[in-house]
């Protein structure tokens, strides 16, 4: 099957272990028999595989995201980056036109679009699959992926099918009700709306070329800025007579609030941790490396990261958002295609940041015009290059960058640098892309 | 007044904040009009020095700490280091023969020994001089302060005096009782023993002499750890008749718990902190140079420093002492006489530590047999020394010191540098003090 994982999401509400570059699909929380973590996008990627090998996965994202995708997904995926956000029926015709028109996938193939992020069984994405399979069959021009509802929840759209067959058409959409319609729409049959979707590519660049004024992907990327913001919802599902909806019955979760995520915690603890023997309920992760210790808590979580520091009642923690939008603070750490880089201390005119690359890989050579830097190599083994000059390195070596001279860090085993960046404006943006010599 | 504080006491429960080497009475807790904050020892210091502006203040301490008290207090008090912990005998013996062989304090001056960290008003120092004065008067060998109990506390020893007068005769001594027998004591007219007593220096002299085989000051510093550990209450205060108590209302707490030292906080957060409107009863002491966040917390104390995060039920907390004791890990911050020092990155061979050099101060010179390091100055103007070249220095500047190379650093201008230390065996007792040049 050809899917598309849409991944997008602020870094909000899973503040200090999210920030503006790691949303919530990038934090490592399930555990691996190894003892490491993964991310719930690195888990969809697995169970994706497991349902379908042979599928054929795209990642639609935005620019900041892709260094902490390849990061964490290598190279095994496609991304079509969107160049800016317009609404959500831009991306998906980007995407499609990404599927055709670069990775040239036929015009009768079906694609599925889901969000990068559900918590679900191995067998959600057998569904998946399904619908794929049932779009190409022509079965209707839209196939939606329906969740049995297992309460009446207001946090979600419903879908009303024709019949409680398992594949019916779609009678109508329902915005999220109160409690007490929800109950009724579920007598009714209703299903929850997942977000997910199948269409052969045809369909939907058909409609693009209608709404849109493009040529081809190319065109469509150099004038992605210009073009109307419309929904989805908007442009294709409200017009569509024929849509069809696929009943799946199973575990389907968001796990966009602390409460959520640490519903599905298989560990009360994440990194150095101590609970004593009078905390119930409680969870940590602790991406620090020193030690959290935790005494006569209740229904609490605990997060921290190079960020800051959470304490909250597992209740209280849905309120989140406008307290960390007071933080003013720039990103304290990343994962980039090359490994990750965390700041460990900040003055005036100065900046100290741990630098950690991965056997192999390189950063961008690249220059800045308002700080000079030091690099203090503190282990592993690479090389350099600074305007031009090539030199080995291993742990101990010093290199000194001058304000405006060109360099690279190679890893060769992996490597970890201490960077002190130096000068009275030190702006992240300040990077200027080179050529390698 | 001659006053002797006793500064002791581990780093355990008051972790995160205190550590082997910041006992609790460093902590800063008090606020200052400009924003600072001071720790009980600053606080106890400046409200002897306003009881009396002439008191002579001497610090009873291990070298541990010699680093910490110059920091605070600079060179206003005397301190009279212990070479290694014997008992209280012993160690009350040591600084009276500090003030008389060393600093000429005659045998006729009355001296109070208090412990360094007690959480009390002004006034009460005002009693300490008059306890100084009640025992150079000759009332009793040996005055000590009797506290106004305030409810049957099962915490503290009950001294029983001859009579309810303001200062009055022993009767006894009672060791700690449960609550109704101290319930009965009071009754009587008992009082709490602080801890705090008064003699004329002459009189502990002649007890050490006839106990203790020692000739002056350097003598009995030199065989210190030779001597037998007997306590102060076996050695004199059992075997006197002559003893005298002060009576003394007013606040008298000890801050040697998080409940105590919260309970007293001014404010409900130190440093980066945000607690939303449902928080009750909530304290955050927060060292770090990121913001913590509080939400849904009731009767909670959230601690952070470069050693770790604390978050604790308030009542919980008193049983911190075991859970840190499992923590196994090096100091990660220290105050020392030129300033301080904190560890930002640990690596298996190398260890990032950011130095702060106040103006005017200089580290030793110093080499190590293990380890190089580079220095890169961030903040300030000074100068290095390394193997006896003098060069002047400022921010961006980079300094290698390769091992065994002597060196030492020394500020003009406050002075920050990021030290960046390399090499298979990094320990912190590897280092070598030089002579300068």
């Amino acid at each position: 099957m050809h899917i598309v994982l849409l991944s997008g999401g602020s870094g909000k509400r899973l503040w200090p272990l999210s920030n503006d570059i790691r949303s919530k699909q990038f934090i490592p929380i399930f555990p691996q028999l190894d003892g490491t973590h993964i991310s719930m996008v690195q888990r969809v990627f697995r169970q994706i595989r497991q349902a379908d090998p042979t599928a054929d996965v795209t990642i639609a994202t935005s620019k900041s995201q892709v260094s902490t995708l390849r990061n964490q997904l290598g190279d095994a995926v496609d991304i079509s980056v969107e160049p800016c956000r317009r609404d959500t029926f831009p991306a998906i015709v980007l995407v499609s036109a990404y599927l055709h028109y670069v990775k040239g996938v036929g015009l009768d193939k079906a694609v599925a679009v889901c969000p990068v992020d559900p918590y679900v069984e191995g067998r959600y994405f057998t569904a998946v699959h399904r619908l794929t399979e049932l779009a190409a069959a022509g079965t209707a021009n839209l196939m939606l992926m329906g969740i049995e509802p297992t309460y009446p929840s207001e946090k979600y759209g419903y879908i009303m099918p024709a019949s409680k067959n398992e594949v019916s058409s779609v009678r109508s959409f329902k915005e999220k009700p109160d409690a007490a319609t929800a109950q009724e729409y579920i007598a009714q049959g209703a299903l929850w709306n997942s977000g997910v979707f199948a269409y052969r590519l045809g369909y939907v660049l058909a409609t693009a070329h209608r709404l849109l004024d493009f040529q081809g992907y190319e065109d469509l990327y150099a004038h992605y800025g210009e073009l109307e913001k419309i929904s989805f919802d908007y442009a294709v599902v409200e017009r569509e007579q024929s849509i069809g909806v696929l009943r799946y019955a199973g575990e389907w979760k968001d796990l966009g609030t602390w409460n959520t995520l640490t519903e599905i915690m298989q560990e009360h603890t994440i990194g150095q941790a101590v609970l004593d023997d009078t905390c119930r309920d409680v969870h940590v992760i602790n991406e620090m490396d020193v030690p959290v210790l935790c005494m006569g808590l209740k229904q609490a979580v605990v997060a921290a990261s190079p960020e800051g520091i959470l304490v909250a009642d597992k209740g209280a923690s849905s309120y989140i958002k406008p307290y960390v939008e007071q933080f003013d603070q720039q990103i304290h750490f990343a994962e980039k295609s090359w490994g990750r880089f965390q700041i460990i201390d900040v003055e005036d005119d100065s900046l100290t940041i741990k630098i950690t690359l991965n056997a192999g890989h390189a950063m961008n050579y690249h220059r800045h015009a308002h700080r000079a830097e030091v690099w203090t190599i503190v282990r592993g083994q690479g090389e350099v290059i600074v305007d031009g000059a090539r030199r080995e390195v291993q742990a101990g070596d010093i290199i000194e960058l001058p304000c405006g001279c060109a360099h690279t860090l190679r890893a060769v085993t992996q490597l970890v640098a201490i960077e002190v960046q130096l000068g009275p404006d030190i702006q992240r943006e300040d990077k200027i892309k080179e050529d390698l010599p």
